[in-house]
């Protein structure tokens, strides 16, 4: 299997796979979830991943029984049943199932665990983004992981329709982050990234970045940023576990970016290292790719 | 069968029922819902809520496939399926089923229809409901029925652990709605109600209570009002489907409302004629409440 399916520590074909109609993630998007890239039967970074979602449930006050170490033992599990060499897993906590009711009431059901696999990799990084500019209408927590994700989907598919990879979201004229990852400039060899609040959520794969960045000599600046910074940037970089810092070369229609090569391309080949340090380097990077 | 859950054309015990783990209900809450109470098999203004739901269905861009007609045949055949006299029908269209992604891309996936009946019938007109105010910080399309009711379920369970029936919800100042109702205020002989813009659901319960209204001489003024209005208004009503005028009584720990009892209770008639008129008259009305 390559899809493979998992509900409460049953596993199956994900296609097969089914959930009780009472889980609240059905009716009121009640849950919160994570996706990791594995390689090899390796997850990456999976502790900043798990360290993130028992941060989502506490918030949430998803009452998730499971131990971290219980967790890491279920996802292995998954990531063992499916054949494939390298690929993303997801999993979720919904709040778990009862008859619909907004408030919970006195007693918190225990969470239900949805995860799966697919085969999906890290984008390569000869990759580029054009992208397509909001206004940012989401609910006031999206430091929070949450499955409620219809302005998500909504951008997605707008920016699909018009040709882009991915959207740019604004509060006025500060940029928050992407439809499904985060946003961080290049302006004068400095890393500019904006500061984990309550508008956007705190990427690990942004701040894996930030901390390379750091121990390698580009400075980096938390601070929050405009659309005008965002246009007038040397480099554009979307990063989410899938997309691992992406160069973004348009926005509504006109370039953007593309003056600082050299520093991102040195940011994509130390975050590789990273993600092959960690997943076992069975292959060999791309070196005519980040040679300058 | 007095909980009956359908999904797609399959009807079974709620408990029992249910749904593909790729419905996109479950990953991102990518679908709208209704709620109608029936009664003696007869679904009480239906063709309200239908309206409401293919206006939610089309600004989603959500594919549902049946017609009106066929839509209120299917959801006759789960009332029919139970053996309530009273109770109340939900149901969802999903974006329908397909591998995890944010984008749905060039084909529209077919809506999927979940549906189930509960007993609760609507609440008693004598009781009377403590509220507690909250910033409102959900997202701007509040016009839309969607599954995304992660903000809802916390307020809800935060009044409730604090004795509360109901969240007053407010932007700054104005006040918009609560968690899972209207909300509508008297002052001065005048029914105070919010416009229908983008901060709150049309209710239909609301708008059948403004048409009741006007048109049995009760003054109605559409405009935006703000928490201290609320504060200082003759009564304040909550209304929803299963809230069918129900008189606010304290805020925030304070008394509130309470001034005009007899135009709110003038109201309350209004609305359970209209009520039983739709879904036959089988009961005695409790005039004694309506008395003064």
């Amino acid at each position: 299997m390559e899809y493979v399916g998992y509900y409460n520590g049953e596993i199956g074909p994900l296609s097969e796979m089914k959930v009780p109609m009472l889980d609240r993630s059905i009716f009121f998007g009640d849950s919160c979830y994570e996706m990791a890239n594995f390689k090899n039967d390796r997850a990456f970074v999976l502790h900043d991943h798990i360290n993130r979602f028992f941060n989502s449930c506490e918030i949430l006050g998803i009452d998730f029984r499971m131990t971290k170490e219980e967790l890491v033992s279920e996802i292995q599990k998954v990531i063992d049943a499916n054949e494939l060499k390298e690929g993303s897993l997801y999993w979720q906590a919904s709040r778990g199932t009862m008859m619909r009711s907004f408030a919970y009431g006195d007693k918190k059901p225990a969470a239900n665990l949805i995860m799966y696999t697919s085969p999906g990799s890290l984008l390569s990084q000869t990759k580029t983004f054009s992208l397509k500019s909001y206004e940012d209408i989401r609910f006031l927590r999206c430091n929070i992981k949450t499955t409620n994700l219809i302005p998500a989907v909504l951008y997605s598919q707008e920016s699909y329709e018009n040709g882009c990879e991915e959207s740019i979201l604004h509060r006025g004229e500060r940029v928050t982050e992407c439809a499904h990852s985060n946003v961080i400039i290049l302006k004068n060899g400095v890393l500019k990234a904006p500061p984990k609040d309550n508008l956007i959520l705190p990427g690990v794969t942004m701040s894996n970045i930030l901390v390379l960045a750091e121990k390698n000599g580009i400075p980096v600046e938390i601070a929050p940023f405009t659309m005008d910074e965002l246009r007038d940037a040397d480099e554009v970089i979307i990063t989410s576990t899938g997309v691992p810092c992406i160069q973004g070369t348009r926005l509504d229609g006109n370039p953007v970016g593309g003056k600082d090569e050299k520093t991102l391309k040195y940011l994509q080949k130390l975050y590789m290292d990273l993600y092959y340090d960690n997943v076992g380097r069975t292959e060999l990077l791309d070196e005519a790719h980040y040679a300058q």
